[in-house]
């Protein structure tokens, strides 16, 4: 059976499909070991005696009087706040520009409760508190991408156990969101349509990758992963910005989400995933080709030579496979 | 100190050096075992015995009667031959193609001697090898581009603990190696000159990441890594086919890849690691603007969400400090 080059049809990336892989030899350890680290080592436990400074925002659950989550600004910030805006310097033939921005953590209460395991009620609490720090950021300069993020366990790069997302304010447009809007808008222009709807009417219909639907909100295997059991989440109504989503429209986003990461972890062998919000760069203009989404990305396999050298992702289980699996 | 963007001037790839977060708190094993799989239950001890197909081609050291490397077609191909070359295919709105190609593994003797403990007239071997399956798979239709890479140690995606390095005959242009080739050619329109050149000439002159060069080879740093402890490996001569590389220079070759490869060994804690060689695409016309060379990526830490939501890599340790460890 041949190995399939398939292209993603927004970023125009390559990816190989070679199912007939999955019987070759491997002699190193593949069970992943959760390890579970004790509750009083834990820094998020206690984020402010831990000597994290106070929240930016702080959630309770109706009629509770802890915290359910709470976002911070991060201890150890990849960008951070500066003065001023500063442009590009030159360095011999080279180019850089310093890493101003923001970084901030959002960290739910529950030291084991990953979140697979929250409830929907929940995870509304999540998305709103994203939607609020989005908002938040999105005033301050020099900050022109918003990126949520969530790494979840060691292999997805996880540096502390307790369940936390993270969320960036970023001086530059990122490579991968840039060549994602090129690649819509010249679908777009070329099409007369935006091609996330495209594929997320190609996607309903069909049903060979589809993982759950409800009213607003579709969950599906993409035909061109960059993971294996990699599942992405589209609003079906067509909307650039994620952090325009109504508080209804949240709503059903948690339950849509709750179904992918719990499907995840129980069909798919609780695999450590990363996940992201895509959605549009800060107060950006003519982006009406653009679709937010959300891709959740399991970490079963480590990239290689092949993948670094080439930007081509291998991919072992064919999505239209770990759509039924992930779909039981 | 605020962390700092680096773009790469050939790719235009973006990374961020954020020298001040390797003192945050680190929950998971850091320390990496290797995993020392016994010679008995190896498939590449004795490759024919284990049901591989004889070699595509064996060399042997000077008056020994043993084999010290073999080519093999790999039991598993991920791009394998086919009768005729296949075009595009649609499947809804997507496109595809069929995996056509090669996929071979080169094995060296010794099971326990990785590639950093070779002596440099046995990597001297190696590199000829490479050369010589590369002009053999050049001649074959439908291979458009040749990768030669080599995984070491299970987080760099190793499955067989034996040291083996795989060639891949890959029917489309890998998106890395376009953007590169893109990158080099804008670069040399603008400039009248190969980037590559103008790099090299700096890092040679400048010293600041050098490790190490010979008459016609440099080692460095480069100023903007993908990886910590990064090393890439040119021909000081400008020249875009690694198959064109003369024997002398080959021995020159082989004298920089050990002192490459047995410096991260020796002074950076023997990490898991990639390599591979970037040349030009097979029998590619007006590619004058480009420079074959080596990159060598030690895989440290995991990549997380940021990395994988923007395609921006994360930098702890500023190449500067890299290449002084590696000096050493």
């Amino acid at each position: 059976m041949l190995s399939e080059f398939r292209q993603d049809i927004i970023s125009g990336a390559w990816i190989v499909v070679v199912p007939n892989r999955r019987g070759r030899p491997h002699q190193f350890k593949k069970e992943r070991e959760r390890i579970i680290v004790p509750e009083k080592d834990c820094p998020f436990e206690n984020p402010q005696k831990s000597g994290n400074p106070p929240p930016l925002l702080i959630f309770s659950k109706p009629k509770s009087n802890d915290w359910f989550l709470q976002v911070i600004p991060n201890k150890f910030p990849i960008f951070e706040k500066f003065g001023e805006c500063l442009t590009e310097k030159k360095i011999g033939p080279y180019k850089m520009i310093a890493g101003i921005g923001a970084h901030e953590v959002l960290i739910t209460r529950d030291h084991n409760r990953h979140f697979a395991l929250l409830e929907k009620d929940e995870l509304e609490l999540v998305f709103k508190a994203y939607k609020e720090r989005y908002l938040a950021l999105s005033k301050e300069y020099c900050i022109n991408y918003i990126l949520i993020i969530h790494n979840h366990g060691e292999k997805a790069g996880a540096s502390i156990f307790h369940p936390h997302s993270q969320i960036f304010g970023i001086s530059i447009i990122p490579p991968d969101v840039n060549s994602s809007l090129v690649g819509s808008s010249n679908y777009y222009h070329k099409n007369g349509q935006c091609a996330h709807c495209k594929v997320i009417e190609y996607e309903s219909k069909n049903g060979l990758r589809t993982i759950f639907e409800n009213k607003n909100f579709i969950v599906f295997c993409p035909f061109a992963p960059r993971f294996n059991y990699e599942i992405r989440i589209f609003p079906k109504f067509h909307s650039p910005n994620f952090e325009k989503t109504t508080n209804s429209q949240l709503k059903e986003l948690a339950e849509a989400f709750k179904e992918a990461l719990y499907r995840l972890y129980k069909n798919a062998g609780d695999p450590d995933y990363n996940f992201f919000i895509h959605t549009a760069p800060v107060s950006s203009e003519h982006i009406e080709h653009y679709h937010w989404h959300i891709e959740i990305l399991p970490r079963i396999s480590e990239q290689a030579g092949l993948e670094i050298g080439t930007g081509i992702e291998v991919i072992t289980i064919p999505p239209e496979e770990s759509a039924k699996v992930l779909r039981q």
